[in-house]
């Protein structure tokens, strides 16, 4: 569905990407509340939302669909406590978090299947802050979307609004399906990227230069601490799983320059090349 | 110094960009030698050189500077094979390789002091062969210049070189501390890298969809496994010890999420956080 009033709740780089785009889709009323002034300010300021309220109450009671773009353990409250008023009123609600199964859990608690179904926009940005908000950044891009049983109605109006307001591509799957992918594709890569970073940091000698490699493969390393301990904590067995793996492709390698077997460490390093190539063309 | 006639061994993405600089910086003669014949023939093509040698020895021959710009055991043999003609005929030289160690220690055995000095240019690129070749590919960027006991005059004159020639920034550093260095800056990295993308081929799921994290941060994966397993294997005591505090880290992390310990994940994370940032400004 295309809302007559949009409520986002948290107006940082996803929920300020979100209204902004809704607002230029011709969404009539987008209406907002951050934590932060200085993002409900400027998210005003550059006409990303029509209208503030004073809090996350108000812009259920106001909105006919709600998107909440807070960090994991804000989602999980906000959605006990509105989950009510939500079901009373008819309001559509969804999520940004990548944490599907503990979300839902809670949306199934709250008998949300009607209104509510998750989302997980694959974003991309590590920045935080509506600084790092801008139109079109989720254009063309996949979002999981994740209904409840019994839900799919409620499945279609999200997937709807995600194409119709944001021009991306919505993706259903399963919740538990969900988690176990992104523990690989998301989770994963940046539990390296952070431990890489925090070995540099701790370890690496200081006053160099970093090469393109470091520098990339630690990028994701600068992004809130707090909120990615959240993810990793709500994901935590999927998460250990993939470490398990990373860790014995890191012992191979390892045994591999301990033993001083220049054709071992060429093959372990072969695998990786080979499926990192087809994203290159 | 400028050379009259610069010999390029290997045209590749290094070898390709620098002797294109040198064509563009006014060397009058850029002669080279490519095993391959698609490098050697688009390396004319494009102008990067003004002609084309038979064989690396007749391009050491012809040239008052030579650089050989080929994998870390090509060079190695290239220095023992060539390096009596480049002392006996005084004719300036340097590598391109990570292995300052290795490089020199050849060098030395072949009394290389008053003509050769290593380098290692941080290039950032991560393809391969001439297609990667740009002109200005190097300008403004670090290169790492080794020279032997006794060998400062081949320093500067090889410093000079890559200022003049290359716009590159020269720095001086002994051979064991660039090694030590790159092991941190550049080889952890890669390995990183490469066993993160050896873990998502082998046991992630396929079909689909990797965040940016993932991409970035395998992306050095798809470089060639020969040359980099030279590179490890030619430092491997190095990047075992880089690798046995990266695997502390990860073990740190692992064991937080093991005891479903949200404050320990978060300041496992927090380290790293802030020196990643640093370089985000």
């Amino acid at each position: 569905m295309l809302p007559q009033t949009l409520g986002i709740v948290g107006l940082g780089a996803v929920g300020g990407s979100v209204a902004w785009d809704a607002t230029q889709s011709g969404v009539p009323r987008v209406v907002g509340y951050s934590r932060s002034t200085r993002d409900a300010v400027a998210a005003v300021k550059a006409g990303a939302v029509t209208g503030l309220m004073r809090d996350a109450a108000a812009v259920v009671e106001a909105a006919d669909l709600v998107v909440f773009a807070t960090p994991p353990a804000d989602t999980l409250e906000l959605l006990e406590t509105l989950g009510p008023a939500m079901r009373e009123r008819g309001v559509f609600g969804t999520d940004v978090t990548s944490i599907k199964v503990q979300v839902m859990r809670v949306a199934e608690a709250q008998a949300l299947q009607e209104v509510f179904a998750g989302s997980h926009p694959l974003l991309g940005t590590h920045e935080t802050g509506f600084t790092a908000a801008r139109p079109s950044q989720l254009r063309g891009s996949v979002v999981y979307v994740t209904p409840l049983a019994g839900g799919s109605d409620a499945g279609r109006e999200i997937e709807d609004f995600w194409s119709r307001a944001v021009g991306a591509h919505p993706v259903t799957i399963d919740a538990d399906r969900h988690d176990a992918m992104v523990a690989w594709t998301g989770q994963l890569p940046h539990v390296v990227a952070a431990t890489l970073a925090g070995a540099l940091a701790k370890h690496g000698p200081a006053g160099v230069t970093h090469g393109r490699t470091a520098l990339e493969a630690t990028r994701a390393a600068s992004s809130s601490p707090e909120a990615w301990a959240e993810i990793l904590i709500a994901n935590r067995r999927q998460v250990l799983e993939a470490l398990r793996h990373f860790g014995g492709e890191v012992d191979a390698l390892r045994e591999a320059l301990d033993e001083d077997n220049l054709a071992k460490v060429r093959r372990s390093l072969e695998a990786g090349a080979g499926w990192r190539r087809r994203f290159d063309e």
